[in-house]
């Protein structure tokens, strides 16, 4: 791994000769409890995961003991967003690639993910799970679910593991478990207040699902499938809300893994 | 600002259909604290600011009432690290685009940051401030600072204005504010020991800076200079410790800002 790194520093010569690299996340810890899978879609709100949720997720899963390991489908991004614009860019990102800065390169392939080798599933929002991990950005309610998304989510489920997804994730939920309950903006929200994505409670109804009205900091719990979901950057708020429901988010998840 | 937003998903029909887009960080509180302008260098670890300092910097401030800008230099990037392999890629990227992807669209041009409209600044680590805000990466101890970078340094200094640094950023305060006081790596850390990056120990004290021992969760605040420095990522260890010495960083910061 150090050897790995060390090939990112070959025009860094000052570092490379006198640092050693870090690399992922601290995994030295020997008592941890739930085995967390986190599923990212690139690395940025407009063309991949919320920098932020994501942020939040894997600060809350360190304290609350989980082992993380990320994943991320290795495909093309749908499009490239300049962020500083608004705009889409004339250049080609892939997924897995960019989700590795957010992962500080720990990512694996997600078909490589094995509902055995983990106790729980966390999907933060962006419009990447609208985008890469599923065509609802473009479709709406007959979307497409990415064949990996689909079967994890399938695979979780059918194993009784806590499925956890926030801000536009619980559509991938809405369309591959019938008749689930997830958070969603309130029906109606305005546009430029609180709710500005409001539209998304509509499709979540739409898809047979159940949708439920939470504030910020809460979640939802669906006992029977195991499903928790937050509204995290669905509501236009301050970013401690958002971090604390994601924090309420993963304290529920981590409660149903039993671990 | 929506219609600019509204832009970025002309290939995402529907939502583009059903949903307003939101766009930056909230803004509509009207009682706020502390206005930080927080510097960002790109994003990812490896070629610009690291992620997860950035948003636990973002929470902090929050949660302490502040009204944030972002800004970035509207540069190229140093190169490009695919951060899935560790390696530069063949492509370049802005500094400042690419730092939208944190700031979710709202960063501006460093070279417009005025220190009057601000009461505090504050710089993430990440590489990217050894590699785009400065030079330190590559010539170590003898490095050059970004123009705009020393300019705003040398302003909030000038002005009693607290700044605050973690990670490898200490370094830029070392080179621009002599005889300072900062946090970095214990010298002599061992390779894939806690403290991967202990060479930064001896370049702090070859620029004629005071090098202060702390742990990841410390900070240590410069009272006659005004500094305030934690060694975040610096440190091998879990997220959510990382997590709480910015959040101590942070807190430092707006005590000093007085406001």
């Amino acid at each position: 791994m150090f050897a790995l790194r060390s090939q990112a520093f070959k025009s860094a010569a000052y570092l490379l000769k006198t640092q050693t690299i870090n690399a992922g996340f601290h995994t030295g810890a020997t008592c941890y409890g739930a085995k967390v899978a986190v599923v990212l879609s690139g690395c940025g709100v407009y063309d991949g995961t919320e920098i932020h949720e994501a942020s939040a997720i894997l600060v809350h899963l360190s304290r609350g003991g989980a082992e993380v390991q990320m994943y991320a489908p290795d495909v093309s991004q749908m499009h490239v967003i300049d962020h500083s614009k608004g705009q889409p860019a004339e250049e080609s990102r892939n997924v897995l690639t960019e989700s590795a800065r957010i992962a500080r390169g720990n990512v694996i392939d997600l078909a490589k993910l094995s509902v055995t080798n983990h106790d729980a599933v966390i999907f933060p929002g962006g419009f990447g799970a609208a985008k890469n991990l599923s065509t609802f950005a473009v479709d709406g309610p007959d979307f497409k679910v990415n064949q990996d998304v689909e079967r994890v989510v399938k695979e979780f489920h059918k194993a009784g593991k806590p499925i956890g997804l926030c801000c536009i994730s619980p559509v991938l939920a809405a369309k591959l478990l019938p008749g689930v309950e997830v958070t969603g903006p309130p029906q109606g929200g305005r546009r430029g207040g609180r709710w500005p994505y409001a539209g998304t409670a509509q499709a979540i109804k739409a898809l047979g699902a159940r949708h439920c009205v939470k504030e910020v900091t809460e979640v939802h719990v669906d006992q029977k499938n195991k499903v928790v979901t937050s509204p995290a950057f669905m509501c236009d708020t301050q970013l401690h809300h958002i971090f604390d429901g994601i924090g309420a988010m993963v304290t529920d998840v981590l409660k149903l893994s039993g671990k």
